[in-house]
């Protein structure tokens, strides 16, 4: 795949107010020779970038499943991500507008246009990629033949959003966030987010198989919190603290049903054929949203997928994700 | 039940290093009359203090199940609690002395000798006060007769001690922790830990049926977010965070089996009669902890009891819990 990017030359308005000027969606795409090839759509999740090869080896590349030399592979880098698409990231710090779901899958739409994609033959998003995917569904529902959603729900939950606050919280308590100078500010507090966020994405299960004191007799229990610290830092080398913030408003603002008559009757108009994906041990989108979701969507298909490493399974599991999307492309290429 | 206070005039020497001098134990006793009375120890959890009455306000008092008027009732403050017990908040700091939960339990040995108490007829913990309680029966064998361990585990998991290590970095990143100068130091990280450790003692049933927008139609879910903050201001005007970064640090010392070949043999080695709680929904200690506990132990008996509220049950659930412990009471009197 490919790096290139899309300038949207209108100004953008943000469905929650503020505008942004000259809208930069920085986006991967293979280009298969061989004339119009199928094509498939990537969201990606919360802190990823627009090249799924990176992200989802296993699973996106030449011969892989997803085959970048046999279908025409999108993805684009999410509005307020840190990896270059439109965002505080790029010198507006808090300046910027506050984002929706709905405005990420906007400028999407957008970014679709300008290829002059007509039709997204399959749609695949988890965890807030399957919100864009899902939202996504209903606001174009002409373009989207097919979706994959797997590891998220309808609506943002309390739950959840306790998850985004008490991360919130761990930025704004690092007082150099809120100094906007650099993108460093908040660094520390990043770290602590991720280490809660982190927690979240895993289990119970998974920690105590991974991450067991190797002597049975230290004084105080070490290694798990020396992973948190680790992971912490990882996100810090690689992310800024402003993108974080906001993208987990806009996890905040997910809400299929806003203004559509609530969350059923927004997944009763869902036309696209959808199959949906549970991990049995999420603990942060719980398989009941998953299997809500599959009663909701006229026609869905619901599969779950089993792991010892929870929400994080989509990214890890693919020998299941293939088994459950192998049979979706092979009814694509029908 | 009256506060009254234990200064230990020798040197308490800390199981990790260092030293505590003039050692104070803070607890709250009630003074039935009428000659030699029952034993009711019980142990506080994190962020509690040594006054049951208030904490446990439908379980112990005069006329409640655990009787002030019938029964000796005993709880010392813990070991660097923010309540009046030796810790960083006396004026230490940071220089005082990291401490396990045998410390914790050692200073409650001690009060129990000074206070001329030879038999325990039941110990009653729960999270941190059930490690206190466990560990206290293998300490003092011949001196606890029952115990009631709720809502915890034979060993820290790395599950437990990566909730800590989030919150003691979120402490940590709210620079005013270092100054070390008043107890007000680190109270933004303290409310971030605060909230972060709210979601592992709550679930996702009970933050989804109590704080559910208000508005199917807001833009940003708000009422969680808002929850959180108002919890952990509660705490951070009610506790400091020098005290509940050394308190975590306890929770990572919890081993029942360290230096006795491990926790089967510990929990095999114990002889009070002991009943094991259980809440199905608690997701920082899962039953299987308490299944596995009452397993070993000689003796002991499992009761389960069903929450929507998670780990917090233990506080909420006095029903259920009053039918497990009444018959525990009855034999005490036996």
């Amino acid at each position: 795949m490919i790096q290139a990017e899309y300038i949207h030359e209108e100004p953008f308005r943000c469905e929650a107010g503020g505008t942004i000027d000259n809208l930069r969606i920085v986006y991967h795409i293979s280009m298969p020779g061989g004339g119009p090839r199928k094509v498939i759509w990537i969201c990606h999740a919360l802190t990823a970038n627009s090249d799924p090869e990176e992200w989802w080896p296993e699973m996106v590349g030449p011969g892989r499943l997803i085959d970048t030399d046999r279908y025409t592979v999108v993805c684009a880098n999410m509005l307020c991500s840190a990896y270059g698409s439109s965002g505080p990231a790029q010198g507006r710090f808090l300046d910027f507008p506050k984002v929706t779901v709905r405005d990420i899958v906007r400028t999407e739409a957008l970014l679709r246009r300008h290829l002059g994609i007509g039709r997204i033959d399959l749609l695949i998003g988890s965890s807030i990629g399957g919100f864009q995917a899902l939202e996504w569904t209903v606001m174009e529902p002409e373009v989207i033949a097919r979706a994959a959603i797997m590891a998220c729900g309808p609506r943002v939950t309390p739950w959840l959003t306790a998850s985004n606050e008490a991360q919130r919280m761990a930025i704004e308590a690092d007082p150099t966030f809120r100094e906007c100078r650099t993108l460093k500010g908040g660094a520390a507090g990043l770290r602590t987010a991720r280490a809660i966020a982190l927690i979240s994405y895993r289990s119970y299960q998974g920690y105590n198989s991974t991450q067991a004191e190797p002597d049975e007799d230290t004084l105080f229990a070490e290694r798990a919190a020396s992973y948190e610290r680790y992971q912490g830092r990882k996100l810090s080398d690689r992310f800024d603290a402003y993108s974080y913030w906001y993208l987990t408003h806009s996890v905040d603002s997910h809400n299929i049903g806003r203004g559509r008559g609530g969350v059923e009757a927004a997944l009763r108009s869902i036309r696209a054929r959808c199959v949906i994906v549970g991990i049995d041990s999420d603990a942060l989108f719980p398989t009941q949203e998953q299997k809500f979701m599959a009663r909701n969507i006229p026609g869905a298909e619901y599969h779950e997928i089993t792991s010892a490493f929870g929400h994080d399974g989509f990214l890890l599991e693919y020998g299941q994700l293939s088994a459950v999307l192998g049979p979706v492309l092979e009814k694509i290429n029908q």
